[in-house]
């Protein structure tokens, strides 16, 4: 009795949720603007009613009923309890007024961010990011500290058990790899003419190119479908609704195609969850990590893979002739891997992007874990910078001041990013084994294999079992760094023959 | 301090609706199949959730306490009062468990009606529309007899104030006007070519055409938008957000394109009432009656006005040149105003489409009122179709079953249609004073005026006043079906040479 009442009272929190994300999605999607300022009113209020379920007393009482006979748990509603308890622990252990005070200054926050970004003026938004950094030294404290620090109570929230000691290590390898590469593609005269890249393509066009390559990745437009935003998102609306949006840039196309791409690697795991999780919180990605793993197995596995262009350049041509017409395949697959430093994170290619991220994460942990001081940012960033890239930016709208994540209180998100570009590299290990053809399936464009071998090992478990568990069971081994770095080697060596 | 609490308490179930309204929108915009179950369970909790507000004995105290100091209300407060007092009493009188007993034969029903539509077989449907009748009548009788007559408080639900004894004597004095019409046209010689109504209209340029009228018309972009649905319709999201719908048909261009004018009509309505009654349930239509008014005066005084055609017929040659380069204005003109009886309601033409309601109106007040039968309706309403349009159903499936609104419940909606039609009458012939170069304003393509007079008239009052109040209003005297009388008169004994 206790078990349906409380997977039915879940369920409800899910139809909220559901509702609030299919207000996002059409918001940013097309809503028209003068009916915004009501439906952030309307968003107000749902959010209030699901925070008020997510903190009652009666979920209270049914989790402790259900926790007072665990071992009379199925697997299923075992892993439910565990993963309600923990966001009803993160919502209940904050008073209340102070979380409505957190709130408020987050929306402040992001407008200072914003003006002192536009600016370019970070003591516009230092006194905020103090605040912001203070409130959530605060939350850890009621949170309690996990697994022996600070900081990596807040890695916990995005990537489960993950932990500082094992951060600083695999990042530290891959980090000594890539600059080594880095630096000598800076010294290789070998560079790719990127002018094609910047050629006009139209929208329309990009639009039926975008259809056709989610088609041929096994998107699901059943339980999907594809616009445009102003950044591109993937959001699972439930269970048979996992939506895409891209950007269609007319003057670089790789915007929409690759963030096609990566989109449709996040959406694929939610459209192929088993189903018996449906409706259920469990019935998404397990982390930021492993979601990350998807979108950028297909992005740079599959979509940055020469056998796989070597399928779909005809079509490309196709949809843009003046402008790959008489660009030889070699020319554009150089082009589309280039690798130069850059200050952007967004912008960043493939072998550089793990750096921006490994600077920011530094940053996070000494913040928390040790004496950095807020107003220190600019200067620890620029120099971090001038290390690992090898440049410094000029301003800090370029460098500190990029991403909103701090802004909005969001610390021990970054990692996720790099993580999934590590984890990814491990599943194409693993499923070089179990496939050892996958370049013939790119070439011939039969990509099922790889979906299904993804959903097999990924997909099906959604959130039923914990990063660390799917990596040892699908791999065998725990997080290891080495595969990314072995595969970067490869590729960058061969594409700059260096 | 209760009018806020009040008001507040308004607005938060007008923000359950919003919610369930986009959601509603999204599911006939494109949302994916698979995701329709999860959906509907969404829904099923918000309306839920929604009910429970509407019939709660907090907002049940709130209405008494107002109602005991009505005199220091000011007017919007007072017809909020009026409005939400409706709504409540309708939800509330009828017992809970009674109305979900009802609820579960409607959704049973509509699948009757689908079977038996389909299968063209009444008898399938007998059985569940008899008990949707029983259902109805006990509702009045807890709901009270309204204006002497139980019919009259379905009328109420739906046009607020109208009864039997006013629909007798216009829809009366209307039918005699219009069966003599129909049958001169049926005799003249002088039919109209159509056959360019069929012919390959693409896609693509019948969504420009298409939105190139609503700028044309004063649609604002800005508080709305156009997509495709199976069938078209208006859905006011909130003040600032009324979208249309519409349906392409290459094989006949007429139903986006008047289909377009016809939404757009309703849109305007809701874009320009007056702010102060933003985010309270008086910030929409009057009645279904006047909404239709407002469509029907877009779709059939501008939309099918000669002058409109000839300020926009060129545009609309430029979009099919091959389906109109070669076709007289005239001729279009004939051809998009033929008359000729028909079977199906919402396929008739402008002239026969009020006999279509006048039957089932006739059919609905017997029901209720007199001592007609359920199992009789096929055989009266084919006698009806006979009588008043000349032709006899040859099956039941293009007669009684085609509409389903009965299989919903859904008895006193109807004569909106017709009433639309009547009142759209009398705002022109009001117009007529007020801007006496109409026909010049459209020829020129300068709508501006139009809609300004509508605003003023009509639109800017949302449902703080009632039709007959508005009407009054505006025209100085009461429903009078004379002006439409007058109208078709005049237009087609021009169009026919009669």
């Amino acid at each position: 009795m206790t078990i349906q009442q409380f997977t039915d009272y879940v369920k409800k929190m899910q139809h909220y949720e559901e509702a609030l994300n299919v207000i996002y999605w059409d918001m940013r999607t097309g809503a028209p603007k003068k009916g915004l300022a009501q439906r952030s009113e309307v968003i107000g209020t749902l959010s209030a009613s699901l925070f008020d379920m997510q903190t009652s007393e009666e979920l209270g009482e049914l989790l402790l009923a259900l926790e007072a006979k665990k071992s009379d748990l199925d697997y299923v509603t075992l892993r439910l309890v565990e993963e309600v308890r923990k966001n009803y622990d993160q919502n209940k252990k904050i008073p209340a007024e102070e979380y409505k005070e957190f709130v408020i200054l987050q929306s402040k926050a992001e407008t200072a961010w914003e003006e002192a970004k536009e600016s370019n003026n970070f003591e516009l938004f230092l006194p905020y990011l103090e605040e912001i950094i203070q409130w959530q030294k605060k939350f850890i404290q009621y949170w309690g500290i996990k697994n022996g620090s600070p900081y990596n109570t807040l890695l916990d929230l995005y990537e489960p058990d993950m932990t500082t000691d094992v951060l600083d290590q695999v990042f530290g390898d891959l980090r000594e790899s890539i600059v080594t590469l880095v630096q000598k593609i800076a010294d290789s005269s070998n560079k790719p003419d990127t002018s094609m890249l910047f050629k006009h393509f139209p929208r329309e066009a990009q639009r039926e190119l975008s259809l056709e390559m989610l088609a041929q990745l096994g998107y699901d437009f059943d339980a999907g479908r594809l616009d445009e935003s102003v950044h591109p998102f993937m959001i699972g609306l439930n269970y048979g609704d996992a939506r895409i949006t891209t950007k269609y840039d007319e003057n670089d196309f790789r915007s929409a195609i690759f963030g096609t791409i990566h989109e449709c690697g996040h959406a694929m795991y939610e459209q192929n969850i088993d189903a018996k999780l449906a409706g259920l919180p469990l019935a998404t990605g397990t982390s930021m990590g492993i979601h990350e793993s998807q979108s950028l197995f297909y992005e740079n596995f599959v979509g940055r893979n020469e056998k796989f262009w070597e399928h779909n350049y005809e079509r490309l041509q196709h949809f843009s002739p003046a402008q790959f017409g008489d660009v030889a395949l070699g020319d554009f697959l150089r082009a589309i891997n280039m690798v130069e430093p850059s200050f952007i994170r967004i912008e960043a290619d493939e072998l550089t992007y793990p750096l921006h991220i490994m600077i920011r994460y530094e940053i996070e942990r000494d913040l928390f874990n040790g004496d950095l001081q807020a107003k220190d940012l600019p200067q620890v960033w620029n120099d971090k910078y001038e290390e690992y890239l090898g440049i410094r930016p000029e301003t800090d709208a370029m460098g500190v001041l990029q991403d909103m994540h701090w802004s909005g209180g969001m610390f021990g998100y970054f990692p996720s990013y790099a993580l999934g570009m590590i984890y990814a590299a491990q599943w194409k290990h693993a499923m070089d084994k179990d496939i050892p053809h996958f370049d013939e399936l790119l070439e011939k464009g039969e990509l099922l294999p790889i979906r299904e071998w993804l959903t097999e090992k990924v997909h099906q478990y959604g959130a039923l079992k914990k990063p660390f568990e799917l990596l040892k069971e699908a791999t065998g081994e725990g997080l290891n760094a080495k595969y990314l770095a072995d595969y970067l080697q490869e590729k960058y060596t061969k594409l700059y023959q260096l």
